[in-house]
């Protein structure tokens, strides 16, 4: 299944915990994974708690570690060196239990797009696996 | 499967390549992936070498990238930010193969539960799924 | 299955996309998704754009937030504190979807093994998972 989202800035965090809670209970999968990956590599997949001061934190931290525009040789060929290297850090792809039906998460967590380099029409993949 | 975890400070490495590889064993699952998370937004999941030295390298890059305490707007709320922000470097899955019957790890790895806001009593998912 | 790769420098990112999608060619799994991961303490697997500016400014951003040598613990033991911290930033394994018979990548996605203590001889595990 493939989630489509529209990012409204240049970095920010979307919340698709909702979505995909609703697409691992609609397919009835008892015990197993669900996998969500980006199609994109100015963008990341997080789990982490939503809270608005922490969202910003996030996002002033891969600024910090990562500023924009300091004479990367990307930037020659198309002007988002430090999006595809904030995308590093996060990673492409993270992997949540099913149980009894349900997605699992911990209290705080929730799953946020991490756009890097929007706006930008993106898509999310979201695969179910069977588990044992 | 969820593994309990007791940590003693605030930042430290667990080992839990015993416990996991015990689990996978005992389900009797031939080839496949392990993949273990974590239900916190305080910790993450790590695979690397456990050798003393190289725990506390971690930490201090972690404490390095991310210092506590530098005016994050989350330490309002609840004054444990860097924990957050130390947690999205790190990830908060992994998967692992499974090869007859055993957890596949390479000569130096282990699998550390990374307690970045203890202490506290925590949960790791292992969750076990068949290959082809 | 498992991938050997052999390296030439220090630090470098290999492009193995395209031994990963003939792996999932040849298996004939039509849904569900490809794991891979290192079986190495000092490499990772990153998927992003393979531009040579920007596989530069990747291992640039590395040393920059790890720069070897520079009184690690871990050094005193074995001379490469720095490739497993870089390793611990990039991750051990990645999730990708296999899409009717195919391994699906975004269009700008490659998968890289990155090499951060070489040259040696390496192994990436690829591991597949039907799906539902």
């Amino acid at each position: 299944m493939k989630l489509k989202i529209k990012t409204e800035k240049r970095i920010e965090l979307i919340d698709i915990t909702d979505e995909v809670r609703e697409e691992v209970r609609k397919r009835g999968i008892e015990q197993g994974v669900c996998i969500l990956s980006t199609r994109h590599t100015t963008a990341g997949i997080i789990i982490n708690e939503n809270e608005s001061g922490l969202r910003e934190d996030i996002l002033d931290l891969l600024n910090r570690l990562v500023p924009a525009g300091v004479g990367y040789r990307h930037d020659r060929i198309d002007n988002n060196a430090d999006a595809h290297l904030k995308a590093l850090l996060l990673g492409a792809s993270e992997a949540l239990p099913i149980t009894d039906g349900n997605l699992e998460l911990g209290t705080w967590q929730s799953i946020f797009f991490a756009e890097m380099d929007g706006p930008r029409n993106r898509t999310v993949n979201v695969t179910l696996l069977k588990g044992e």
